[in-house]
């Protein structure tokens, strides 16, 4: 069976296994004091050259968004999310569960347009009610967004400007950054550092067995380690996120599974455009979104594992094809023959 | 000085205000247990043809949706609105400040169409990851809406249908549900006691200081006391509300005074047309959303006070014009005479 | 009946009342904005002598408690309070419902004592794993205490100097203000406004039907009424309680009643004292806490309302009688002669 | 340098990281459906001779404590825990910022004495105000104790016949439960799957490098994988915890590993008070808490690491010494020979 269904359906990349093993038997004092924590926030400051960044090591995804979102608003605010954004769809309303309003945009190709939320926040503050209602107090982005879409520079900068004007911080939820990066677009790790206020380094779905790094670039808010503490986020063995971050992050682990995970997806985007299939969106990332005959699906379920997006009315379906670390070159070309038997079948 | 901005801009009806002069020395005892509260909720029982509903009273409208929205859902869930509605707009995040997500809907009219409503839960039970999402546990609806409109028996029977299909309740929001019954409309109040599982009756904007009944038409959920005290809104002093609801219940004030306010609304609505302006909303209740070109509001509101709504693109702009118990025929026709003077102007 | 059972039992004093009749059909905009409550807040920064404070009036007890202290703490932060407070014991979990802890001392004639305040908070600091432990963001003293016990100046200026020290908020629960205030205290309200960061003045106990107001004496946080708001304190009508509050403040009416009320509970205290009742507590306020043999409680019942307290070990039980703005005279005579047939009889 | 200061400063036990690694490149489904999380449940069951129960794996220990209870725990209602419980003291509040109070109670030898829970429970319903207070909805317990010390079977059946009695249930947090099972103690996993509701089997201080087992005896609560998603606590690579859980239960790892550390304790109890160390509590477990004169710490602190845990007033502290299947014969003889040093010195 072949595994496109996601990009964390194996454990971790070896050589973050590897470090796991070399330093288990090692004393290490608890919750993140440990000296691979410690090395990995200095290797993850120099990667982003930010100097200045506190660096957080939660277990996942949707605990790092709702500990840092939660945790940064102030009780009347709320976050502007694009609808489709994952904290807005499909975390299950941890961010409201902390008390809090995902303030949903209306997304242009899964990302925030810059023109939107100037004119969403310049409205806020027109209205002679706002003081009834929930107080803009971040942007959540995140990059790649759900449809492995990018943000560009310019469009990042313009998102950035916009905050400072209105003094509310950029979030950047990076769950798979090492795909962002590596992809076909000019933005860089040191670009998002300057230009977010607080964004995650994802490892679960790049390469770990979990783990996100949250950034503040300038410095961490107060007693933050307490408020990880508080919402259960806080690891006693921070050493096994500290150790994984540290193995991603020297060496350039981290962008060179990002590198390789995106040139297989490369590759099967050509291949689908070339056998015909069209692109739910044009995915520069890891992630292929391409339209399937729904008659094709039961067949193609038998070789090759793929996740289910949605039904178009048409008669056909759009799901999702991921690469990884994990993914080979074979894997791509046997999908290939696979559906060349599919639609020679069909 | 016109009086047209709001439905509450005057302290409680007479009769109101006499009943809390009457009872005002005789001891009772607190927390709802007073003998005008029990009357009260016996003659709100009687007016719905429901028995076996249980009644509390609550000092104001965010406060009870709140109380009720959030004590109802289970900790998993959220609540349908239409994205106009008062919870998801005008309650600076009380809903989700009980740590629950508030899933918006389009509107149609400011209201929830029963169509939208069946396709959107059919498609979330569809979604293989819905367990990754907020569960829909219950649909919020406004009657009037935010836009003075009314939902047919038709429709409330549609929406109900559904949330019965789904097991979730029916929960209205009746903030101005004097007007509600009173305009030309098909739903009557025992219509709401059988279709709705809770709604609530507004009395700080139907002619009280303050108070809202929320009628739970099965029952009360177990302990809502206790919930209600733990929200902040348990009011030592019961008879307050208590007193305030007998009067307007006893000899039918409540409808009364809807009647007086739609009325007057209604010849409002007729002289707005006769002169020209158009309405954002077709509305049958006591709030009038007219069109009015940006450049006589300031003469507009030197003589009357009105709400203003939204600005449009083409010079013109959407205000609120509402009457009340307190509104006479007088200030309508006195509207009418300022209104012509300005356009004599214009 | 007598009715000593507490001090809310009648609606509101007949001067308040005639306020809200005098106002009643006077516009006025919602929300705090009327002139009554701008009045209000006027009289009560004059009665405190400081003219920077902020004043909001919020509807009940339980519910100023949480939305203050629920405001006002950080995420990692809890309160302090007195374990018999009224905070940890009888409001339902409200300030936990905020996501906040109640951290318990134990209590000296149901007050904070100074001296365990600062050990406790030396403590907190001084241990080493305090990082994973509620931070103390506040402390909270109700003034009369549940017990109708009151502190001194010189333990209010001991607790508020402990509070600058640590920089933490002192709070004072006011419920029954106008009691302490006429008691035989050192205490005044200008020191009270002096030495606490935030205070409320107790409406509903003290004369209204409804009412507390929310003192903040250097000013109020950022956003505050959206946060009232968005706990569903903020009344549409604010002139209900702006109203009743100038009542309260113009004329001096509220110092009044208040030393009406105690001069009765003395005389009722030397009363309990000279038919050989023991006191609970030695209470110098308008709560009397006399221990009563339990034989004894059947017959008082069928002639005067008083509050259950406690059952104790020996054959009595700790009973509340209260007197309030509606106590009168004979009313505590009529109790004597209750009592001496009561005692005749056992 | 002698590791003594807790049970989780190494990784994870060879075994367990073992299993990682042959596990580690198989293609699993994500979210606990992987097959290791279904073996790992179906030993535990076994383990538990629980056949019926349901079992989720999540990361850490606060974490499961804050789900489990703030998702069992019903608005109204908060959860019973010694003075000196986890929850109450050393978890930043984490079951607070679910919205819920923890009910302290005094604590024996920190255990909640079945008696004094049975006239708290009896108290909270005999007192006519008990809707204005918390509910109890739960009891908490943690088995070893805070201070290393066992209910015995017939306490822990004690418990749970009041705990059905009031219709709550019992919680046990088992953190660092092999130790427990492996003393000498007659409660075993199959006693505590019968007598407890919900309880924890904890990995990562027993051996794992994250990860505790939250087993509800008689089946999980609705969408209970949603709470866990909302609560920030679901991993992606469920398998992680799966993997760990599958090793330390198959072949009896998690028994072996507390045996050894418990006998090691033993041992090392046994070598303290024939040194003359007085103990803080006479623990059973890997956890003592030897009583050492301030003068001796210092120097004890440059061989040995231990756990500070309080500061008596004689001129001598409680410390905490802890073994895990990571101490060895050599280390207890190491550490005796430091302390003779050190006492010979002195």
């Amino acid at each position: 069976m072949l595994t496109f269904e996601n990009d964390y359906a194996q454990g971790c990349h070896p050589l973050v296994l590897k470090k796991l093993c070399e330093t288990n038997l090692v004393p290490q004092p608890g919750y993140g004091a440990d000296e691979y924590s410690r090395r990995a926030r200095q290797l993850i400051r120099e990667a982003c050259r930010a100097p200045e960044a506190d660096v957080f090591f939660l277990a996942g995804g949707t605990q790092v968004n709702a500990v840092a979102i939660g945790g940064l608003l102030r009780p009347w605010e709320g976050v502007y999310a694009a609808s489709t954004g994952h904290i807005q769809c499909h975390e299950a309303g941890a961010v409201e569960f902390t008390g809090h309003k995902v303030l949903p945009l209306a997304p242009s190709h899964g990302k925030i347009d810059p023109a939107r939320l100037r004119r969403e926040l310049e409205g806020f503050y027109a209205d002679p009610n706002h003081e009834h209602m929930v107080f803009p107090g971040m942007v959540y982005i995140s990059h790649p967004s759900e449809y492995g879409t990018l943000y560009t520079r310019a469009e990042l900068t313009a998102l950035s400007d916009i905050c400072k004007k209105f003094r509310i911080p950029l979030y950047m939820d990076g769950a798979r950054l090492a795909y962002a990066l590596a992809a076909d677009n000019d933005v860089t790790l040191p670009d998002i550092a300057r230009l977010c206020d607080v964004f995650t380094i994802g490892g679960t779905k790049c390469g770990a067995l979990c783990g996100e790094a949250l950034v503040f670039t300038k410095g961490a808010p107060e007693h933050f380690l307490t408020l990880i503490k508080q919402r259960g986020a806080l690891l006693a063995k921070g050493r096994l996120c500290g150790a994984q971050f540290e193995a991603l992050f020297e060496d350039g682990l981290y962008f060179e599974l990002g590198r390789s995970a995106v040139a297989l997806a490369m590759a099967l985007k050509e291949g689908l455009l070339a056998r015909g299939f069209a692109l739910f969106e044009d995915s520069p990332t890891n992630q292929q979104f391409p339209v399937v005959p729904d008659a094709l699906l039961p067949e193609l379920s038998k070789s090759a594992a793929y996740s289910f997006w949605e039904k178009r009315g048409d008669g056909a379906s759009v799901i999702r094809l991921a690469t990884s670390w994990a993914t080979g070159p074979e894997d791509v070309e046997e999908l290939f023959k696979v559906l060349d038997n599919l639609r020679g079948q069909g």
